[in-house]
């Protein structure tokens, strides 16, 4: 039994220490952790992914902490499910990016065997984030996580990118965050399987609210004829919930992450798009999209890397001369690196 | 003369109908906006590259606005420049991201034929953001604009990127913003040239000054032995500013964009770091790397575009399958796809 069979079978057996170091050969891009992928992948596909994305100062590193706390303690009779969480954003408190106060709010997780806390180090060595985030995501799945929580902060294409990783995407906002609207961009809005005003308890949360189910409303007009049950307004205030979820509304949610209010709800309501996705064949479409693009960028890597191969740096460097003193364009030096001549 | 040479030609002639006929080729990668960049390129390299980058809600947008509006509007005896702007941030009211109010602060701009704004509408065609926002600064910098700002959201691989296309990065940051120093990443500490506190007419301006202080002596602790005047703490206020540039302190600046407090101090340093990568050969570089930068998305696009034509669609497909179904790894896909085998 050679090092990486060893190391496949330990995090399969549930090791930590084995999955850190997994982890960190996956993120490094090692010629082991490909190996342990490789053995591994026949094992993924199994975890719910859920990516959990909003701007600095939303406090969304500890809605993921609470939410995650959630998951290990359940209500009497639902069994508790292990949580991975990976912190992609590079503000937050698990990447080291805080630096006062908030790695106290961890203690409920430490020590909990049911729950494995991973920061990005790097911005990614597979040739993106994104692609490393995927990486990273299908170790813990192939190592029987129920939930990978995925947190990246709320903005770029990057993060557009590591959301489409996930299958639930929560997009978290806060009362007064500096203009209010400016904070709620309409790409984000386009990510949202579930919006989550968190620090529900600040002044200003009902400004918040209308102008999030305002924007809702103007982004998805019609969306409110596709279910039946939406003149009762009860239903709307924890998203509109649709026989058999064959349709989704996006629920504007309130959560008060520091005491735990609203968890409850929004851990249902995660369930609940799980379950649509599963009803409406979007689980495995979505799955099929991560796959694609997965496939994509180890693609376009590898055939970089195989170019790389067939000429000189000095060569290279030539080119880059030729560009900086304006004798070729951008295109040109692609024809020239490509095709030859032009020397 | 062909339609292209029209183009070009009245983009150099200081057409604005056909500059921004030249930005919507350029950012959907048209054949027409290829060949005039191509002619193009040759004009450029002469603006000066300005980044302005920061989270949503400090203001940028505002101080972007008010930054042009000082460029066009010098003290006596100093040229008006040209300014181009180029919105990448989504939250930015230039992108048309912000609902409500900030279009009334463009007001000052509108109708200026020395300033030119551009937003992004797609998310890059040419292979991602970055590549997309360097041709549109490569058209403007050709069509003879002085000075180009480039506004990003201050977060994520994207934004790193397109920061590494400017000379000078402008970080902004705001009194009080969320849990205040959770909005100040390490990421973006790196790769300021200056840091402005915008809305620093706002509470709690001494502790951001303060916060973002302490982080400059962490992450730089032996800078300030590089000049002589440090013990002056007048010229701290200010940044330090080093005998014909040749080492550079980054400046911890404050503005308030709405009443131009502040604003044309930031002018003077910017221009004070431009002076400074002149000295100190670091223009020439940072030059290089952008070209350098550009050429490698374009020769990755380039890469994966040929390698797309000698493959059917329905072989992709029936990999992604196999892949789907957990019979091949990613990195088996990848070897079978551009290998050949296993099918």
């Amino acid at each position: 039994m050679n090092d990486v069979i060893l190391l496949v079978d330990s995090v399969r057996q549930g090791s930590r220490l084995a999955l850190g170091r997994l982890l960190t050969q996956v993120e490094n891009d090692t010629e082991e952790g490909r190996q342990a992928l490789f053995h591994l992948f026949r094992y993924t596909g199994r975890a719910h992914l859920i990516g959990v994305t909003g701007a600095p100062g939303t406090g969304k590193s500890s809605l993921v902490n609470r939410l995650a706390y959630q998951y290990r303690h359940p209500a009497e009779g639902t069994p508790a499910r292990r949580v991975g969480i990976i912190a992609v954003d590079p503000s937050s408190p698990f990447t080291g990016g805080a630096i006062l106060g908030d790695r106290v709010r961890m203690r409920d997780l430490a020590g909990d065997p049911g729950v494995f806390i991973r920061s990005m180090a790097s911005r990614g060595s597979l040739g993106g984030l994104a692609a490393t985030t995927a990486a990273l995501v299908d170790a813990m799945d192939a190592a029987g996580f129920d939930i990978i929580l995925i947190e990246t902060v709320g903005a770029g294409q990057g993060e557009v990118d590591v959301a489409s990783l996930s299958y639930t995407t929560l997009v978290v906002e806060a009362p007064g965050m500096g203009d209010d609207i400016q904070a709620i961009k309409a790409g984000i809005l386009e990510i949202a399987d579930i919006l989550v005003i968190n620090k529900a308890d600040l002044p200003g949360v009902e400004n918040t609210e209308r102008a999030l189910r305002g924007l809702l409303q103007l982004a998805y007009p019609t969306s409110h004829t596709l279910g039946g049950d939406f003149d009762d307004p009860a239903s709307r205030g924890v998203g509109s919930v649709h026989s058999g979820y064959l349709a989704w509304e996006i629920p504007v949610l309130r959560t008060v992450a520091t005491d735990g209010s609203g968890i409850s709800v929004l851990v249902t309501e995660i369930d609940h798009h799980r379950e649509y996705l599963q009803n409406s064949g979007g689980w495995t479409k979505q799955e099929r999209t991560r796959l694609e693009s997965q496939l994509d960028h180890l693609l376009k890597a590898e055939l970089v890397a195989r170019w790389r191969k067939t000429i000189s740096e000095s060569r290279v460097q030539s080119v880059v001369d030729r560009l900086a003193s304006r004798e070729l364009s951008p295109w040109q030096a692609v024809g020239i690196l490509l095709d030859g001549g032009g020397g």
